[in-house]
């Protein structure tokens, strides 16, 4: 198996799968509780919490663990728009927004908010021009990613805060950074953001926990309602064995600063064989993470080429994982031609991902650009 | 170890924690990628569903995983209301749910609603007149919880369908099954019930994963925005290691009918041996699921109990593991005066418990009872 899929998912690593197993069947007990057995699944999520704010350089009491990055890009944009209501009206954000925030602008504005939606340049980023003149003494919330998970494209999200001082905003600033946590040296301070988004299962750690970044001493109403647990921002029982793992899974993150090199290499050696198929077209800007490549086979429809790739194990996707069957919004928004779009794939690569599979990757998209094309 | 807090959660049974390593280590795709990796992990989801559908006897398009019970009740509750809000105003509860419900209906209240709680009787169930009576025309949701959190009180749930057809309402009917799904032998058809919640950590499987039933043909509109999983119902990735796990501890349930008489006979022997000491006050009702015993050591506060015997690596709660610090509302609800509350102490067991644990457990809240009374 070549699996190229990782910004839609990834594969949990060793520790962080030990780390969840001792959360089922040793310290199983609820954080909650006030006995011994609650004591020590309390020190799990501590620990964990610790782990997390010292990758993003944090306090911990500004880390709140979610159940997923989609319940914690929920709570940021409503907590921040509800929240601040009564000082202004305006919403400004991107088009090329995950779901999980795209959804929720989309509520904003159908309760009477403002929205306004940066259309990405042809990068795939957003313009920085447009940003300043978008946001007004109105501004309530500037919402942009950090990565884009389509085509890996990096938003200069420090931006934000300076266009919010510019105007003179009450806006809080929150940056979806699933996509670069972990990846790019991730530091909410260093980016200026209040809320910060990031995810487990895109770093090796389980399905099903996410992370609020909340600035000490911003307020923000919660999205859930229920028990109080992460100090009333995400009630529900912790997922103690994804959130163990999560610690785990960071514990073991080799720094950005370092891998960031070697992915750059293997990102320049997948161009590069890629760029000698005459069919092959990209579609991520040449200063993406390289940890992501979205390029179209012209005349393969996305869907084509996956299965072919599927059936020799090889897997990659079309766009994002969360909009199947829908032509995705950001090439779209990017200006790319219907039939681009329409045979975009994406290949995302992980810290594991080595020369050798990226090799036989580009073999195997060759062959279907011969034998496909041939079959037509 | 004496672990007698399982209805706060349980230890993860090996099926399921062996089910969650193969969703984390092998089959981890993205159950929406259309690769090979992804229809895997899909299996693996719709194999966890019609499982959990078989336990509810419903059809599998009808079962929701959710990443909590809470995130579940949230949905219900707003979904319900909110869709309906049109055909009238009016919402009946009860006073003794658990916050994933009651702080919902706070919400809603504040929104407009009229939320009539029925006061629990003095068995901590609701009464069939007082919910006859709460129920008219313009009733837009019935939300009472099938078994009480704190002390195992079995309410007449069957009733709310028939007090919505008696007043003619359009309201739709839910129950919190948290705590009997899997215990009692739950079917939303029998109970005629519309919506019903369920949660895995209850039931041996990982913390991290709920369900929703919701009745084919119901419309509720989504409480979280996003990417669109679980059929728009619950977006962001499934968490498929807790859902897995799910999925094998339901296979790996006893019959309720099988395991009830059982639960009976180690509940009858431990209000048998508590009852021996005199200062023991039971607040759960006779009929209650045997679970759950709620009950008071007149004169010691419930921490120090809980500490004396945690100490010994005997672990109960005082109510909730959600209510740490307030005194219960349940409690209060049903009466009881501030001095039993303060001194109550829920012990909750499994179909693991053996009578051996029980009788250890009995004899060191005797210990107790003398020697935390001669120090006072």
């Amino acid at each position: 198996m070549i699996y190229l899929d990782n910004s839609a998912t990834t594969r949990v690593c060793s520790e962080a799968a030990a780390a969840a197993a001792a959360a089922m069947r040793e310290d199983f007990g609820n954080p909650s509780a006030v006995h011994g057995a609650g004591i020590k699944a309390k020190t799990l999520l501590e620990k964990a919490r610790a782990q997390a704010a010292k990758t993003l350089s944090c306090r911990p009491d500004e880390v709140y663990f979610s159940h997923s990055g989609t319940l914690a890009n929920n709570t940021a944009v409503f907590g921040a728009a509800l929240s601040l209501k009564k000082r202004g009206n305006r919403i400004v954000t991107t088009a090329a927004e995950h779901p999980s925030v795209g959804r929720c602008m989309d509520a904003l504005e159908a309760r009477g908010f403002e929205v306004i939606r940066l259309a990405p340049s042809a990068d795939g980023g957003f313009d920085p021009q447009a940003l300043l003149a978008a946001v007004n003494e109105k501004t309530v919330l500037v919402s942009a990613m950090l990565v884009n998970n389509e085509t890996g494209a990096v938003n200069p999200v420090h931006l934000l805060r300076r266009a919010v001082q510019a105007a003179g905003a009450p806006a809080l600033v929150h940056t979806d950074a699933v996509q670069g946590f972990g990846k790019l040296p991730v530091s909410p301070a260093k980016l200026g953001t209040d809320l910060l988004t990031a995810s487990g299962h895109k770093l090796h750690a389980p399905k099903g926990v996410g992370l609020l970044y909340i600035k000490k001493g911003v307020y923000l109403p919660p999205f859930v309602n229920g028990g109080g647990q992460e100090n009333g921002m995400f009630s529900g029982t912790e997922p103690l064995p994804a959130i163990a793992g999560f610690g785990a899974a960071l514990a073991a993150l080799p720094d950005p600063a370092k891998t960031l090199p070697e992915m750059q290499n293997k990102m320049g050696l997948l161009r590069g064989l890629l760029s000698q198929i005459p069919s092959v077209r990209f579609n991520s800007p040449e200063n993406a993470l390289p940890y992501i490549l979205n390029f179209s086979l012209s005349g393969v429809p996305s869907q084509v080429l996956i299965n072919y790739l599927s059936a020799r194990e090889i897997y990659v996707s079309a766009g994002s994982a969360c909009k199947k069957g829908r032509r995705s919004e950001v090439l779209t928004a990017m200006g790319l031609a219907p039939d681009r779009i329409d045979s975009a794939i994406r290949a995302s690569l992980s810290r594991e991902t080595t020369e050798e599979e990226i090799r036989a990757f580009a073999a195997a998209v060759k062959e279907a650009a011969g034998s496909i094309r041939t079959k037509l």
